[in-house]
């Protein structure tokens, strides 16, 4: 029976203790949380000490959310030998190394299935094709806040903030929705995706992101008067010499036959491609109390049956080098000599540009600054 | 070091061998083929005892094909106390209560997962979430050949004759294309789906089953006039007791958002839905020599790595109801008494009606001898 210590009882925490609650294999034992409710049932933890210092407890589950103070939870956790299961993708991203290490010295697991793509078996997935194939791209739409949104806008020809306040009114955007409209949640999937999938360590900040946070519905329409469809999306892919050749993200106008043009709502369209079994593309709810919670759950078993401490073994560090040429849609009201000297002008402050992924995302920074409405996507 | 003997050397078998040669962990030691060629290396069988007499063989790995003799074959190995990894729905299907029996009598692992899905990893799938969500409901499209057909026929406006000779010369479907044009194919896929999802066994005579070999352009053409897209798809429902409601395969017309609807050319989507992860949908080629390859040396890994004897464990015999109401297009130039009273007439021998699953098959049937150009599809 695995006794478990249950850090975070918020949506995705009292799903996991549902779930659990039917279950003989293991059981909830403490509780630590901010709010304290009735389905806590006297397991509550009045501090971390009390979960990590019982010696009966032998694996915490952190569904808090954060990187402070849930790195410090997770390290404790480790160094007192509990195993640790974690829906918590900012703190896998930002602390990649140090976690895994954190593992290893202490002999402890460390599995994060639910951080990424929420329902999909997907890192799972990643681990197992890995044992036969070399996989060399992953990718998809990681993120249903902004797939949510982007699909409103195009079925419903709505503005964006109009919709984005719908998002949140329904609880699928945030109070502060930055991580998802800016695409730092999209990046933190894609770096733990290219880091499980190619055995690499990848640092964040490397992997260059444009949001939807300025995505006007002139934008979307200009796409549909051509045939494409906007989706925000991700990817990353390994050379034959084993260099991350592309790491970004960026919001893409689609052609309308393309699968992921057809992915609705909050769901999510993540993809591996390997040397053998071809590409293989996953669709599921990317967020959600029990599609979360089950993944968490699955984790937990894995733990039970399965012996390895990660996904990975040997983890290199690689900075991606994105010096790769993509085709480009830009508005924006700022004048620029450069835009001006590369782009075909479609319409008044709407150009088409060729250019290296690289150099546009930090041209584009700069460009925000002059033109707070800037906005752009590639055109695949 | 596994020890393996290999049935068969044709397309997928050939995709083994090379795989299998560049790894340390397996070896193909011997290789019965009923024609030698210079890759199999001195390593050809004279006959099935040569490789089940072999004390060094641990596993038995089977892509002959077919029925007879692959049963008898898989049948003498696991007697022999050889594990079986096969890629072959037909006897998987056909022999499912007797080959699992078998394993377990000789205290062997059957494992099948190239059989469904090709590349996708798709029974292990339904066999990890089952032990958190209880499934009930699979399906999807699940024969590339059937797929790359309806695809071709729609975006080319090519009638379903050219598109099968065209299918053919590529390699896509067989001289004999019936299993694949008959729907046989996937009701044995939907079979083995079914029963892994929900734990039983399900008689392959109780599935009925309407194929595409009618379908003629107009009828693709109907479909798009409505916003509808025609694919062949299959579908098994268990209900809250425990029963199997539903479990068939026919034509459906798809809304046009719907994203089974943009499955191209020889792709399938199999999905299943369950109590805490929602829908999950796996998209993949569904044949093909290294996609398929790939899936049958997962299935070695892990036979080296767990130590589960088959993918479910009670398997009680249950047979679908089907007594459910749907939709149907109809298209014939018999006349028949009762299509007249239930169905709307849309056009010139084009009818919409709603009946029951169950019978609407059994007077599919009857109407074929009448008219052997009868087609129907299920509006979705």
């Amino acid at each position: 029976m695995m006794k478990i210590g249950l850090l975070g009882h918020g949506t995705i925490g009292v799903g996991v203790d549902r779930i659990i609650k039917k279950r003989e294999d293991m059981e909830v034992k403490k509780i630590l949380s901010l709010v304290i409710d009735d389905e806590m049932e006297g397991r509550t933890a009045a501090d971390l000490s009390e979960i990590t210092m019982d010696p009966e407890i032998d694996t915490v589950v952190e569904v808090m959310g954060g990187i402070h103070p849930a790195f410090e939870y997770i390290k404790e956790a480790m160094e007192q030998k509990k195993n640790v299961v974690t829906a918590n993708k900012a703190v896998v991203a930002a602390c990649y190394d140090e976690l895994i290490a954190l593992a290893e010295k202490n002999g402890v697991f460390l599995r994060c299935t639910a951080a990424v793509g929420g329902s999909i078996p997907w890192l799972v997935n990643i681990e197992r094709a890995r044992r036969v194939s070399d996989i060399f791209e992953v990718g998809g739409i990681m993120n249903g806040t902004t797939n949510f949104i982007l699909h409103k806008m195009l079925t419903e020809q709505a503005e964006f903030d109009v919709v984005l306040k719908e998002a949140q009114d329904l609880g699928y955007a945030e109070k502060d929705p930055s991580a998802d409209i800016d695409g730092d949640d999209i990046r933190r999937k894609v770096l733990i995706s290219a880091n499980t999938a190619f055995d690499v360590s990848i640092p964040e900040e490397a992997i260059p992101t444009f949001g939807i946070r300025t995505v006007r519905l002139k934008d979307v329409s200009w796409g549909v008067s051509n045939g494409l469809t906007l989706k925000l999306k991700a990817c990353a892919v390994k050379n034959a010499d084993g260099q991350i050749e592309k790491a970004f993200v960026e919001p893409v106008f689609l052609k309308s036959g393309d699968i992921l043009s057809a992915i609705p709502a909050n769901y999510n369209l993540v993809y591996y491609t390997g040397s053998y079994c071809g590409t293989q593309s996953f669709i599921g709810e990317g967020a959600g109390r029990f599609p979360t919670a089950h993944n968490v759950v699955e984790d937990l078993i894995d733990i039970l049956e399965t012996p390895e401490t990660f996904y990975t073994v040997k983890r290199e560090r690689k900075v991606p080098e994105n010096h790769v040429k993509r085709l480009y849609y830009v508005r924006t009201v700022a004048e620029d000599r450069w835009l001006l000297e590369t782009a075909h002008e479609e319409a008044e402050g709407v150009y088409c540009l060729e250019a290296y992924v690289d150099e546009i995302h930090l041209w584009a920074k700069q460009m925000k600054e002059k033109d707070p409405g800037f906005f752009m996507a590639a055109l695949e």
